[in-house]
């Protein structure tokens, strides 16, 4: 499969792909998709019958934290993947192009499941409704993040398309079959992206990445700009794991909980940075991923009674663990399993996220008895995310897609108009060689002579 | 009017300026201006004598959206800006000066037409004259667009004077005298401010431009500064149109709507950009800016019932047509119509603004009988951007603003202090050359050689 | 002090620190911290027993301006320190670990004096809480800009302890005791945390840092990304203001004071900026830092009647004198006083802190007989900052930190590893010098050179 001419133009394909599924989505918009009560012209009748103020419109209870959420998905995670040398701009700009088929999609699907009036058989959306398209589209591009660099925007979106639709069906077992609970998505969402991803890495797996290796690698800026991304997410989490918690304590609860878990993080994230290197030193990788470690782990149980110091416990071991991934286990499955993993979503989504499945399990299991359920909702979440990875890996792998060779990725030549680059300093090494010369060869010495 | 020596120092007329018409902003205040019920500290009665609790203070219907709205402002349109290679300063920095003191002159001249109290004469403020100042404000900065690189910071704040005089005059008429609605400002922000900076673009023709184009370029890391610009415009765009939107159902609507008219633009963006492309590869110029188009062209219609596949279908329709202004319609203007439009406005606002125009009004007769006014209104805002422009055209073509000469644009050594560039390589290079030389005429061999 | 050898190496000490202090935090959280009646799950009887709605618990009124505060710490003070060429990652990511850390201890401190259930002696948290925590951080962070790139993240650590120690002891005796007023902490946050980094400043005084001054400048790109600190400081400032200042018209007015101060400060310091500058061009460093002066003396006045135009001209003052400062008095102070600061928060934070502080006693005084409370707990805040600045500093000055030597400052090497440079013109460097050599020498004349 490697031996195979690449061709990595996507003219016809990533056009075709992009006006008919856009096409398709107003369609079934067209069919199915209608404003709910609180975003319809009825509202104020609706208002007036149970007897609220405007302002308790859901939009007021939600509208701040969707939007948290929504720089989380267009900016944190779009600028996180921007760390590469010369991959930039495909990872905030196939981030942005997914995200924004995505939650299209997502609204559909997660729409059928959720949100259907049977009266009239219509999906009725309100802010909730974008806050969960919004989550649904993070389990992509958490997947993303294993393939950045290998794969074309058009397998991106394939990836997409069956990872909303895997997302829906599952996040539908766990919540509504099996009635655990996941506001956060510690298992819905980032158990089930992370191991999606990964197991599509493993299905296209590249023997020869390595001599894409001299573009594996960040430049100064490059980490800065990650840092955006980085900072974004770690601030706007809290808002992530409350924004479809209950009305009152519950979006209160969540947000301290999740903030609390996020700054316990930091600090063992910098600790194991700096005791694994050299003359510790600090690695920007780890300070770019682990430190989010806590607010994935926070998610389920986020609007239990975890307490400070729990938080600050659960944080603290995801700091540790997922700079430890990135240290010793990201080289080890690269080495050993044959799944690469460009982000390392491993230590930033999958374990974390599995501790966060299993601490909603342990805390919902010493307040009642569903803890069982908890576990049965990461089981699902695991099956789906491994499961669906190999079907939709197995679909990536066709030789059609339009993907880069080895020696091609993490390249934005390969799928972008790259700007040339500044050579300043080009002339004046012109200039100073053919000084140079002309004194070698007994040429004239030039008075002013730049440099 | 290009053989004239030109002066761009600024060092006394853009002190002057600063300083006087702040002055004049603070007696202005002094006379006119004064809290209004909601934040005045008679709150407490007003909030009994209505019966009311602290929440409905209209701080919290829309202090969130003021605050999104702010960031499109400054962070938006200012990052949007610092594409090109050596403007950057210049596209972030003049952003920030022209909207502090745009906003200042939008509070009083759209305080006299709107928020007047004739008990006292004073113009009385509360959050949402915020909100309008910095739509006012996105005005101007709409028209710098079209300007960018070409002009002086003193001539950037006479375009903003008289570009909020006009804006306040033109949306007083289309708002209080027609009746029109636009409460995302698709005719009085976005058409209006597009055509009062191509129209002062047209007045300032520089047929000698192309002395800069060497300047008028971007390098790898500016495009991803510029995405900072474009992703927080398009995540706040549903908080821009419906920042000041009726309470309840009304900002509900506008949010989604808007939230799916981006989304769908997204799509048809890349479809377009890759489809016309040599090699199918994405043009990060496309990207930056006509992914944005769904966002103005939701505006006039934000609050109506669009329906979401309504959206979809308008989103869709922007994409294309702002990237095919970008590829075809740019150069053209340029060419024939001797407008020079940097940032390319006439894609990313004239047309989607003109076209959000139209949605509204063809929304609006479906609905009841004012289509006729929507039509009306969007007629005065190209009317008063058409002519606006040309008579503060005509003022900036004196030769007293500082301006640069043509082949002097585009770079930010004209008005800033810029630092030196890492010159890393070139005592790499000295030295070697060095070497190399010394082995040319039968130096030593030198053994820890750098490089 | 200066001749003994540096080791930077952190290797044991930062590790140790973090782990330790973080493990600290989880026993005193466990004994200490539990949520407060509006995040616990008894929020439901609490509100029926007081008649309140949902979106009367405090997180509605307070969880927006929470995240812009959030934004401010994190992204704020971070990127704001980005500015120097080799010193981004310290600057973006120490802040991230002293504000990770600050917030827990200043959640116990903070919590002690103004949290504390005497019925159970647990400290009880909400909302509020997390804000007070993060502005507790903000003088920390403060005081890290005058140390910016000359100490070890340990000796971070260390002033972070203090810092938040000394500042909820000042600020329980200025606000509890003295009964002053500062909702935006010109006084409690800005003067303190000033004059707390300036005192230590002066103890780490470095005589020979110029043997470090090559570094010690900004490149292109890095003064973009300042800017991005700059800009999310600015326009989330009015948030900073009015996050805990009484619900209604309160948190309003003072949100509008705010911003209008700070639009006002922008306009005088572009004029002193360029008045001042060799052919009046506009230095980035004063548009970074003293467009947000204002935000700083608004504080304690932020929701006072301190009227519109009131606020202009505090801007005004501000723009002026904090941009007179980066010019004349940084350079004096580093000069005959001994006191070298990095980022100049003496001009942004000092000066105008207080100034809010005077702004807020004259504003008092002129409302009620409370003037002398103000200026008595301006005075509290100078002595907590300059004493503890001095011993907090003499700490500081052992020599078991791993600060780095005075040839080694503003450098990320020290604490980070750095990636390669990008060194794409080497190669074309190398090939065409050999090109040049082979003709010097007699070479053939290769057709398809490089370059």
């Amino acid at each position: 499969m490697c031996d195979r001419e690449k061709n990595t133009n996507v003219r016809l394909s990533l056009p075709a792909v992009c006006i008919v599924w856009q096409t398709a989505m107003i369609i079934l918009f067209g069919v199915f998709i209608r404003y709910d009560h609180e975003s319809d012209a009825h509202w104020v009748e609706h208002r007036k019958h149970l007897n609220l103020t405007d302002i308790e419109n859901d939009f007021y209870f939600r509208y701040p934290s969707f939007q948290d959420v929504h720089v989380m998905i267009f900016v944190g995670f779009g600028f996180l993947m921007t760390f590469l040398k010369r991959y930039s701009f495909g990872g905030v700009g196939f981030n942005f192009l997914i995200a924004a088929f995505g939650l299209q999609w997502a609204l559909l699907m997660q729409g059928w499941f959720h949100s259907l009036d049977y009266t009239d058989g219509k999906i009725k959306i309100g802010i909730e409704n974008l806050i969960n398209a919004d989550f649904c589209v993070a389990g992509c591009l958490i997947a993303y993040g294993a393939l950045l660099g290998k794969v074309s925007p058009v397998q991106l979106m394939v990836l997409t398309l069956f990872g909303i639709t895997l997302f829906a069906v599952e996040e539908f077992i766990i919540l509504s079959v099996i009635h655990a609970r996941d506001a956060g998505g510690s298992m819905v969402i980032h158990t089930f992206g992370a191991y999606y991803g990964l197991s599509i890495s493993w299905m296209l797996y590249r023997p020869n990445l390595h001599q894409s290796s001299g573009l594996q690698v960040s430049v100064y800026h490059s980490d800065v700009f990650a840092m955006i991304g980085t900072l974004f997410l770690w601030m706007f989490w809290p808002s992530f794991n409350s924004a479809i918690c209950d009305h009152g304590d519950g979006q209160h609860r969540a947000a301290i909980n999740t903030y609390l878990c996020l700054a316990s993080t930091v600090l063992t994230t910098v600790a194991i940075s700096s005791l694994f290197q050299k003359h510790g030193k600090l690695d920007m990788v780890h300070i770019q991923n682990a430190t989010l470690a806590g607010g994935v782990a926070a998610g389920t149980a986020a609007e239990f009674m975890l307490m400070p110091y729990g938080c600050l416990i659960v944080g603290f071991c995801c700091g540790v663990i997922s700079t430890l991934g990135y240290i010793f286990l990201t080289p080890f499955m690269e080495k050993r399993l044959k799944i690469q993993d460009t982000c390392g979503i491993h230590n930033l989504h999958a374990m974390p996220g599995v501790i966060g499945g299993i601490v909603g399990a342990v805390t919902a299991a010493s307040a009642s008895v569903e803890g069982g359920h908890q576990a049965a909702g990461l089981c699902v979440a695991l099956c789906f995310g491994i499961g669906g990875g190999i079907i939709v890996g197995a679909i990536l792998r066709l030789p059609i897609w339009g993907d880069p060779a080895d020696d091609n990725c993490f390249d934005d030549e390969t799928y972008w108009e790259v700007p040339e680059e500044e050579e300043e300093s080009i002339p004046t090494i012109l200039q100073y060689n053919n000084h140079m010369r002309n004194k070698d060869i007994g040429g004239t010495n030039h008075q002013n002579q730049p440099l």
